[in-house]
């Protein structure tokens, strides 16, 4: 058996040269294509199939075996029924590693599959080559120009994320991206036939890019392995773990998923725990938590100051937050004053506000007024951090076009502003987008405040959740 | 003492005319008089201010007492030190009752807004003139044109809601709304001076327009009563609750909010438990039970077939759903065959399927094929309900323009047609919205299915959730 350390794994994140096998006609091969040129990848890329020609500008060449110069990573959209024979050709080649798009091996249950497996890691460990998948979307490592989605970011990032699931692969970056997380490498693995999330993880402890890692699991072969490779990594990184395959109906969809041993629950709850990785239960929650460590800054406790818009919201909050174990210390009568008078000169009433943590300022509708009054919230001794919401579709009340409207874009900026002058940590949610209007709306505010590098999280109860386990982790870092 | 039954409440749902206290100039109550032109109010209006003039083509009065005609209800906009001498003119003109979206009230905390509220209860109660609030965006009656929202929709249907929140009542309303939900009445009832939640629920169980009750309770003042009314409401229609003000927190919150008394939640929990209501933590929970109740049909049990797009996301709905309690039996191979049968012609290879309940149908991209793979699944006696979902933003990879991006008509038509071919339970999930594209994308096919009266769902969890919730009612009626 060939060496499997990490520094293997270079010729997957970083090829010289592409060839993507399948890319003939219309489809899937042309898209990993078209993902190779609008990411900038600056290596030599060549398309191949049989037909031959050209293909956006590029000649197609039959085989691999074909192409003039050293290829390096092929990605392989054939039928599985022709895997075996591209490998074969990779081989002779001397490529360095395969990403197979191509699905249909162990996951489809039959011996058929497990024998088409077998047969292409014989194969690709006597030839030294590597195996990625077979059943994923491959490797998205920006800095290079590889990416399995035209949309992801060119930039970029301190995150790395292994994802067993090609659609979670996907979904996760450019939901992370819309938050302002950007990544060292992504990698969607699949059946994990060669390559697996140890080999990943291990790469990702030593990877220099990476500050913290994410990952989406769906079973794992080699227990032990696992648990020891995950244990020296959270000792110098933050680990993020999605396990799914939880219920025996789950496990059996991740065998016919990715041909996953998804293993007890409860085993994978106690492994998590004791190798210190941080358990979350989607890719929602995969994504809160880059957002909690890329953007938040660890509070010195748990006191929150909660502001916002809404009386109701402002309960649900207080909830919330809770209910997830924070500390929602009643306002001081002297600070009630102090933003109370903070308020007034913007306001012709006294009525609609709550100055009590909650902070309910909905009628409060200044640019200066939101300012002044976070200011004096944020540099309050007996709060560790201050999170405030805005209900997006509530700010069309009563009107789309008058009052409120713009009542968020008061609230970001304040908080933008008052946490670049305080330095306290402060996150907001943006939330309640029900519309077009009101998804436009959000949009453009979140960006906003991605630039800045303000958190933003996108409901009340999954902010809660998020800060709790951002907060439990560095607790428990600091024996607390 | 005056009654306080349930039938004094129709000046308030069934005003022949509204006048709007404090209309004089651009703010809160031109928008409620905007929402009574937009929304179809066919009695008579009137804009009252000291200002006199005119707006919006109507004639101004400077006091209630100078309309030439009677006035069943006041819509109140007044400064809360202008509330006395409002109402006193209310009573002076037999004004029957009066919405006071005025806040500055008990919910100050301080003795001069007790004071207040006691005095505003004395005028009206030894007047004979109702209150509703004050602190409250008033009544939701969209058969006679009453709304405290311009885009509710003017249709009426079957929901009533009763909600504390201001805010909370027009986010429920508008949330549901694009969920195809239509209300009876919803009703804003703030600090609950007079008309309470009580009295409201006592109403809407007799009211013949109403078939299902939500409720956003922060506080009750008589626990007592409040249970009596709602056990007998629970025993005629569902009763969903969003008890707020659970955390001592939070209790503080409402108290701040709407001067309510939270209570202790375990009170709370077992309270609405042994009233048969259904108790949930959100608005968007209420909007989840209304969805079911309305659209999901009774299932004679709870075996779930699964159907959707993306691996990782099918490993997803079994998790949630198996830890929601529903059955997710395995396929039998002969249902798989067939199924496979009907997905042979649209596709060129048989990788990238699973068919083992989940059904992923990620690569079948046709719209018979859809049809005919549903149609199978919903015909088979070993399902008691279909649920499917689609990832929005996936949809648009590998490019937005190509493949995958019409895959979700393809999957909501079929769900459409095959729910009303089969009359078998069919629920989807539409979900993972990042982007404007998604949003326009999930916003049109969620029209389209509500159109048809299919239930959707708006994330794997709260679909588990919700569905749970409807069977654990039905189960409990039944006895299970």
């Amino acid at each position: 058996m060939l060496k499997r350390n990490a520094d293997t794994l270079d010729s997957l994140f970083n090829p010289g040269s592409v060839a993507i096998a399948g890319a003939g006609s219309l489809g899937i091969g042309q898209a990993f294509l078209t993902c190779l040129l609008d990411s900038g990848y600056k290596g030599k890329i060549y398309p191949l199939s049989p037909k031959g020609g050209e293909v956006m500008g590029l000649t197609v060449y039959p085989s691999v075996t074909d192409v003039p110069d050293a290829v390096d990573l092929v990605i392989a959209c054939v039928p599985a029924r022709l895997a075996i024979q591209l490998l074969r050709d990779c081989a002779a080649k001397g490529v360095k590693a395969v990403s197979f798009y191509t699905a249909g091996f162990g996951e489809r249950g039959d011996e058929q599959g497990q024998d088409l497996e077998k047969d292409l890691l014989r194969i690709a460990r006597s030839a030294g080559v590597r195996i990625l998948g077979p059943n994923c979307v491959g490797v998205y490592h920006p800095r290079v120009g590889l990416s399995f989605s035209s949309d992801n970011p060119r930039e970029s990032g301190a995150a790395a994320l292994i994802c067993q699931s090609g659609g979670n692969s996907i979904y996760t970056v450019r939901a992370a991206a819309c938050r302002g997380i950007r990544f060292s490498k992504a990698v969607s693995y699949g059946n994990a036939l060669d390559i697996d999330e140890s080999e990943l993880l291990a790469y990702f402890r030593q990877d220099s890019e990476t500050e913290l890692v994410a990952a989406y699991i769906e079973g794992v072969k080699d227990g032990r392995r696992f648990y020891r490779t995950l244990r020296e990594l959270t000792a110098v990184k933050p680990v993020i773990v999605f396990k799914a395959g939880r219920s025996e109906a789950g496990a059996r969809a991740a065998a016919s998923h990715t041909s996953a041993l998804a293993g007890s629950d409860g085993v994978w709850d106690r492994l998590l725990h004791q190798a210190g990785a941080i358990r979350v239960e989607s890719t929602d929650e995969i994504v809160d938590m880059l957002v909690a460590f890329s953007y938040l800054g660890v509070p010195r406790g748990r006191r929150i100051g909660v502001w916002g818009g809404g009386g109701g919201l402002s309960v649900m909050m207080l909830d919330e937050f809770s209910g997830a174990g924070f500390l929602l210390p009643a306002s001081p009568p002297r600070l009630q004053q102090e933003v109370w008078e903070e308020v007034r000169p913007f306001v012709n009433t006294d009525a609609g506000f709550i100055l009590n943590n909650p902070f309910d300022l909905t009628t409060l509708n200044s640019a200066e007024g939101h300012y002044r009054v976070l200011k004096k919230l944020a540099s309050h001794e007996g709060f560790d951090l201050m999170v405030g919401q805005v209900s997006i579709n509530n700010s069309g009340w009563p009107h789309k076009d008058f009052g409120l409207s713009v009542w968020p874009d008061y609230f970001t900026d304040a908080a933008i502003r008052v946490r670049s002058e305080t330095g306290k940590p402060v996150a907001v949610i943006i939330h309640s987008v029900l519309s077009n209007w009101d998804s436009d709306r959000a949009v453009t505010l979140q960006q906003k405040c991605c630039d800045a590098g303000l958190p933003v999280f996108r409901s009340i109860p999954s902010a809660a959740r998020a800060m709790d386990r951002f907060l439990r982790y560095h607790e428990r870092r600091n024996g607390i």
